[in-house]
């Protein structure tokens, strides 16, 4: 980038400046984003008051509300926020992204938060707001999924025409009974025979749909 | 059974009456145990009262407690009922087993009672007479699938080797993530394509599992 024989980038006071200033309020929203992700883990959405939120991150309550006008929109806000901070996975295979993904879950899913925020996703679904929240987690995992496999698709891995809800469904459904409806640990060496098994029959051409609705 | 040339079967007074006073006593049985069981789906476990099971079956409160001294008592005995209540599908093919079992859970998810029932399981978890319930059900479903799955592998369905548990994971934990947690439908085309999927890959010998542990 910087070669040796140019000189050094003259600094520039307002830009870092700039930054700075910027790097201030990312700091402040990734606090109270945190916090609320910790607290939503230890409380659950019903009980949760941005006034611990506040106590947490050490932001102020009217600062708080003033992004995020209602604790719906806050809570949304700090679950995208840990979903994004995890990096798409390229492993070169679609065994391999997929592998990481389920290992994140289950390592997720083990952490005091992780096993809070499921809980409450479970315990708290009568809400409206706790299953709009859970609708858009779903959807944004879907899409993030999806994109891995239509990678493999493309790379040959899997014939064109298999239906990829029908093998997420499979490969993550399997994945979470065990996980978080019979709160059994999940092996790395179970997560790759779930995969495999799962990919070879779609291999095999059965992970395919009729187009047509029957009734 | 009664050929028409032998004479009519004498009546056989005590034996009758013994007849009659056991077919009542297993009626009262079956009344209170629906009565419970529809009570559950209506109103959950915590706010069950055995006084509306009582109302609902017209079968005093007394006899009640009498047969089943508590509440967790009587909730499980009306499960058990209703799980006794299907019968072990026999179509020939593990596919068909299978699928039957698949089925039928989806239309029982679709009654308000099935419905109730689920919810109750997911938002009543930490209760834990609830996880106590929850755990027997899914024991006495796990025995009856893996004698299902014992048959397909005794016919040459299946290569001896394959985990059972795996499998079932894979074929009912995609089955109820897509009908219980996003609360679709499930047509029948789908179910097959998941079982067909998940049974392809085992042929395809990728369901196996090392028996060492591994850390």
């Amino acid at each position: 980038m910087h070669r040796a024989n140019t000189p050094p980038p003259v600094p520039r006071t307002r830009r870092t400046e700039g930054t700075r200033v910027r790097g201030r309020a990312e700091r402040v929203v990734a606090a109270v984003l945190t916090a609320t992700h910790e607290e939503l883990g230890r409380v659950g959405y019903g009980a949760l008051r941005v006034e611990d939120v506040a106590a947490r991150s050490g932001v102020n309550k009217t600062t708080i509300y003033r992004r995020w006008p209602t604790k719906a929109e806050l809570v949304a806000a700090s679950l995208r926020a840990a979903n994004e901070e995890q990096e798409q996975p390229d492993t070169g295979t679609l065994r391999g992204d997929l592998l990481v993904v389920v290992m994140r879950t289950v390592r997720t899913c083990k952490t005091p938060t992780g096993r809070g925020i499921v809980r409450m996703l479970q315990t708290e679904r009568a809400d409206p707001e706790v299953e709009a929240l859970s609708r858009s987690l779903r959807d944004r995992r879907w899409q993030r999924n999806r994109a891995l496999l239509e990678r493999g698709i493309t790379r040959g891995e899997l014939p064109a025409d298999v239906n990829p809800e029908l093998l997420l469904d499979l490969i993550l459904g399997g994945i979470y009974a065990r996980l978080i409806h019979r709160g059994e640990d999940i092996r790395e060496d179970y997560a790759a025979a779930a995969i495999d098994t799962v990919l070879a029959g779609a291999r095999a051409g059965a992970a395919r749909l009729p187009n047509e609705p029957q009734q």
